[in-house]
């Protein structure tokens, strides 16, 4: 059964990889998943038949026949437990990896994100100048910690999984800022993800879909 | 084998369930598996011995056996998969269970947290009394959100899940602050989360830390 995915119609970025669809192609590219592409307006995702699939109003979500789910880490983790590839067969080593899902997403995505929202949104503030260094010190604490365990391994546990690929796609978000330039290990990192042929295939599609060619993929 | 966890020698909020311990304690007590608490200071969590079962240097960790485990979702994941009782046995159950758990801490906890950091570190600022309103709003919004899905409903999705635990848990941080008093859905909610026995239990022997009963469970 081919799952179907939402993502924007119209997003922000002009699809570069930002939006969170991203994480979920990029899984079912890994695991040679085919799925379908709904894509939807700004002023539909409030629509009571989006709200259906997503509480919260927002993309991606995730139909495989009668299971609905939402939340890009839920949905990267139901593709790996359906599928060989994103979670090692090891039970110790399994549990580390979702961790590193969780990591990524609790630990690393909301400092990166409290920058980049400041910026789009206060950058005419009054109190901008004060406060973004601040935030930017807040999340590079947490760039430190996690280079530091990452140290010069290819992977932040082992192999690549499904921790990985949140992590990746978390910090590949924050590369426009710069900020990631200042770390030597987690931009090699994130090269090597962008460089494996699933995500390469994830992102031209995502891109696809504003410059004409979605959804004949 | 009996698991090992970390929690704070001293809590910002003197054991009042605020610290992300309390979620993996209350997790093994709905599952009745006991477990040893091994109290770290503030200075001891980024000291290397730390550092290594935890690359954030925070706490709760997760010990048992060879396995080590940070990320409280992902602890409260493991415990749910280990033990019955906190994820339902049917497949697509269990994934929107498992959906819950992440919108908790991904789409519920970071605007919380949000409002409580400002409230802590900036209100001496002079932009606190702008900018406050703006972040409550943003709380605001997914607080209604999830208010329209929950209904007159027990639980999110049936019965009792892992997925509430983490969600319960994370509106219990904000009730302090008075905004979920505009939800009385929500408050009956979490109130219906603190009345479990295992909340109960889990709430006492973190308690305890801070009135001397500790270890004595």
């Amino acid at each position: 059964m081919t799952p179907i995915i939402t993502a924007f119609e119209q997003s922000p970025d002009r699809g570069k990889g930002q939006a969170r669809d991203m994480r979920v192609r990029w899984a079912l590219e890994e695991v040679n998943q085919a799925y379908d592409v709904r894509l939807v307006s700004f002023t539909g995702m409030k629509e009571p038949e989006h709200l259906a699939l997503h509480p919260f109003g927002q993309i991606p979500t995730y139909e495989e026949g009668d299971l609905t789910l939402f939340e890009s880490g839920a949905i990267v983790l139901h593709i790996a437990e359906s599928h060989a590839g994103l979670l090692p067969s090891d039970a110790n080593a399994r549990s580390r990896a979702i961790t590193w899902m969780f990591a990524a997403l609790n630990t690393m995505e909301p400092p990166l994100v409290d920058c980049e929202v400041a910026m789009l949104l206060e950058r005419e503030k009054p109190w901008y100048e004060e406060r973004q260094p601040v935030l930017e010190d807040r999340a590079r604490k947490r760039l430190d910690e996690l280079s530091r365990r990452l140290g010069d391994a290819d992977w932040l546990d082992g192999t690549f999984t499904a921790g990985d690929l949140l992590m990746v796609a978390v910090l590949f978000r924050s590369k426009e800022s710069g900020i990631l330039e200042e770390y030597p290990n987690l931009s090699a990192y994130v090269a090597r993800g962008e460089a494996r042929p699933a995500f390469k295939r994830a992102f031209a599609a995502q891109l696809a879909v504003f410059t004409g060619a979605h959804p004949s993929r």
